[in-house]
């Protein structure tokens, strides 16, 4: 997968892409990560990139034309006028526009971008963007929460890490992508590692059991318990099995 | 406020810390924040910080020696035992566990994590993090969304970035808190800044008109249509006017 990320502070970006997983992915090739600053596509002397809305109100608002130069400078070609509205001949990547107004991120829309052989990222600032980028340019717009930030970067560095992880062969021996907490639906129920007993605090005796099968029981009932008192609105949309459905009638009749 | 975040990567911070609003309200004082590294803690020669968890499956564990001690050694004070269940004598700081199974992170949330003196944030890694840190050290969990990332890392820097800028004094000019897409409880309607003509598409007369008042019943009553058309649930908790009501009520009826 390519990845292209448009900001202001491509500088925010450099240590965390350099760590860890992340690190580990572009290093084995498996994803390639360009950042791009919109400054560098600025025409004028001051390499104006805000300005204040029209209209009054506080906050800056990003230029239209650095971006949509950008973009079109990143894809190299010029991008069909009002693309939204028309159907373009070439398969474009998924132009994505991080903003509060944006469809929620979860990890259904993860598993979906990480489809893509391409994704280009652009990180709102300041007040916002400037409509006509949200109208005439990009093909999806995201929001990885229902809070404000101070821009888009730290939602790209999210998407980017959620997605890349997804990606085969990313995830070597410390990941376990199927069980995690929202890849079942589900919260995760708690693990345990050594030492057996801390602070007078043991680990359940079944855990040490190797009875595999009554283990595997009791992690989908506790991850269900734990969905049931903290997030409940997301069993609406859990896959369940009869078992479970039976397992949460007993918990809702307090048993 | 003051900030510590126990983390196993504290390099992956620098760069987003050091940048914009953060790097400001750092410099002003207004925010402290400290970087500790989890393996620092660990008491033994190879500095083990995570295992496999008891029951077999997938992933490492956060073991909880070394997170105890780091929080411990943080707070410079050893902790009440069984903390949550025994009535502490002195006021704790918020202490945060990052996790996918925690309370959902919103603007509400912001809020109120902006009211304390200080927040202690401990970043998850890897499977997890042992079952006894959620139990008996920490005060609350905290989850940015309903995705899965590599790491508690980004979502301690989402949670600094939405508390940090809603301190006293640390937005400037550049920003408008009050108005911003969550902090009204809707989505902000669409902004506009030059040029007036951009490849043909114009900026809506209205904003030009200098029309205070009917400008600022559009912005309303387009945030109010943004809200109902990509995010109508949001609709039922915003604090909403009667007028706001009757341009709902049109909309529903598609007028």
């Amino acid at each position: 997968m390519h990845i292209d990320i448009l900001t202001l502070f491509p500088e925010m970006f450099s240590a965390y892409l350099n760590e860890s997983i992340l690190k580990r992915a572009q290093e084995s090739g498996r994803v390639t990560i360009h950042l791009h600053n919109i400054r560098d596509y600025t025409t004028d002397r001051h390499h104006i990139t805000d300005l204040p809305p029209f209209g009054g109100g506080g906050g800056m608002i990003l230029k239209p034309e650095p971006i949509f130069a950008a973009v079109e400078a990143v894809l190299g070609e010029p991008l069909v006028v009002n693309r939204l509205h028309s159907s373009s001949l070439i398969p474009h990547p998924s132009i994505i526009l991080l903003t509060p107004q944006g469809r929620l991120f979860n990890q259904k829309v993860a598993e979906e971008l990480a489809q893509h052989e391409r994704l280009l990222l652009i990180c709102g600032r300041y007040e916002g963007v400037d409509e006509r980028v949200r109208e005439h340019l990009v093909t999806d717009e995201i929001s990885i929460g229902d809070y404000v930030l101070t821009g888009g970067e730290l939602a790209a560095m999210v998407v980017v890490d959620a997605v890349t992880r997804l990606l085969p062969g990313v995830l070597g021996a410390e990941g376990a992508a199927a069980t995690d907490s929202h890849a079942t639906g589900l919260l995760e129920g708690p693990h345990y590692t050594r030492p057996e007993t801390f602070r007078g605090w043991t680990v359940p005796d079944l855990l040490r059991s190797g009875h595999q099968g009554q283990i595997e029981q009791w992690r989908r009932q506790q991850a269900l318990r734990r969905t049931w008192h903290r997030r409940p609105e997301l069993l609406l949309t859990a896959p369940l099995t009869e078992e479970d459905k039976r397992f949460l009638a007993q918990l809702a009749a307090g048993e």
